[in-house]
């Protein structure tokens, strides 16, 4: 048989890392896994709309990496170690080349996290992906949005801010050339989830969320699903040197805080866990930086030396008008 | 925050059961869900687009409904008994009437077989329902495609046809209306997964598969996964009376043998396993019946009285061109 089946036969039966725990992958109806005893199951979905969550003409192979990363991503933000994935791909036209790439990037991530690609289904129409990502945590142990306390260090992954930036430049909405650019374009088209150390957060962090919209939309999610609100210093977020070349830093601030598509982990940190923290992610690194805490009273404030304002940006609704 | 993430708080929070095994659903950046000990977890994904695989303006409800259905039916043929769903849903704006509808649909079926909603997303978009369930099998008992033998019986459930004949009705591509019409629209608008008789199969049936493409074009995927070929008593396909009197007998056996769209189960069963059938299903209500048997020979043959056809027409595909 021509078409639908064949392509997913040649390009997505074996996509990722061969697993033990996959009785039975792509293929059948359905698959058949093997869940570890004394773990919870992990379950994400997210969906990348083309013109919406990247713009049109992507790299196929960043189209494939980014419907993998931000599911790893959601994995990570709840401390898990990720295993299976199944893909719903929606395409215009059966375009081979296309595929190769975009089959191309997603397993070499897959790879790296030794996920398994274990079900999915092509179908023509307006390019749409779809990847449900499913891994494992010791039972009880799942980092929540919702643990956190007043009080608690606030701390970021990463640098965020420099997807934002490629993505201003992927668009044309901000020009530049040469090596930070081209950095920070890597850094939109090819996000790292955190899965590492989500996972090392494990008994250390008391909540955690992925900037998926914005530093301090996320930070704010965080905040209410614990009953918080937050404080962070402007002065502390660890910019990358790219984006503070390319934007200025007052740009790359506002990148920073508001920009999304980052998929670095935000993450509250009591007190009493700070030194473990220091032992369990050194950094050294620059892994991660503490960039705010915790407060009683609800709501998203910077601070900028002694300036306070309240963060009013909902991060990117994909239904605002705005 | 209004836009996505009040709609999905407001109407996919809570959709289907509320089950046990559900730590934490909708609302966080991943599911948290405990698999039973000794039962391998089973995995599928199905995606519907608007104007491929329902008629563009299709009843919101029904959309919901099949979105979740024709993922149902695919555990239903691993013999799975479901229990968890991921939504994502990709819709051009927030009609917030549509989403009300659409989610009705999808949570009267989901509480049907007692399937909770755990995760989703909401984007703006070309119309695209995504959805990934989850359900488990006693380990080692699930139903493939591939453990047909030569001289097994080929049964299937209900009465197919009746669906690709209520598509055609939809489409206006056949005229008719009364209460038979208005019966095969309603089987093509909202089929129903057999959970179930899946069940029911398992340690009866060899193999098994749920008609999507059309019972020929399936019963050939079967056979194929066996290793085996197919053959098919035209005059044995059980035909619904509305449609045999809305479309005469021909055509309805045309629709049963090649339209698609049934969500009916497909399997075979060893001669001696015969009368367990039998017993597991009584074939007095209608639920299944035997129209064909596996043979050594490959390809997928139909039998009216003398007259032996090979079955070339290969189903639906989503990328043919014809």
């Amino acid at each position: 048989v021509a078409g639908e089946f064949a392509l997913i036969e040649r390009y997505f039966r074996a996509l990722g890392t061969r697993r033990a725990d996959v009785t039975l992958g792509v293929g059948d109806d359905a698959a058949l896994l093997v869940p570890p005893a004394g773990h919870e199951l992990v379950a994400a979905v997210d969906a990348l709309v083309d013109g919406v969550h990247f713009p049109h003409g992507s790299p196929p192979a960043s189209i494939g990496h980014r419907a993998l990363a931000v599911n790893l991503s959601d994995l990570a933000a709840m401390g898990a170690t990720p295993a299976w994935a199944l893909l719903s791909l929606t395409m215009p036209s059966a375009d081979e080349g296309w595929i190769a790439a975009f089959a191309g990037g997603f397993d070499a991530l897959a790879r790296v996290h030794e996920v398994s690609l274990v079900g999915g289904n092509t179908t023509r129409g307006p390019l749409t992906v779809s990847v449900q990502v499913m891994g494992f945590v010791p039972s009880g142990q799942a980092l929540r949005r919702s643990g956190g306390r007043a009080g608690d260090a606030v701390c970021v992954t990463g640098t965020p801010g420099d997807a934002a930036g490629g993505l201003a430049l992927e668009q044309g909405r901000a020009q530049a050339s040469g090596p930070d650019a081209d950095h920070l374009r890597t850094r939109f088209l090819y996000p790292l989830p955190r899965c590492a150390t989500g996972a090392a957060l494990r008994g250390i962090a008391s909540a955690c969320i992925d900037i998926s919209d914005g530093l301090a939309a996320d930070a704010g999610k965080l905040a209410a699903a614990s009953g918080r609100g937050v404080r962070i210093d402007i002065r502390s977020l660890p910019l990358s040197s790219p984006l503070v070349a390319v934007f200025g830093t007052p740009r790359a601030r506002e990148l920073a805080l508001g920009g999304g598509e980052d998929y670095e982990l935000l993450f509250t940190v009591p007190r009493a866990h700070l030194a473990a923290l220091e032992r369990a992610l050194p950094q050294a690194e620059g892994t991660w930086r503490r960039i705010g805490e915790l407060t009683d009273s609800p709501g998203v404030f910077t601070v900028d030396g002694g300036v306070v304002t309240q963060f009013s940006h909902a991060g990117y609704d994909h239904f605002a008008t705005g």
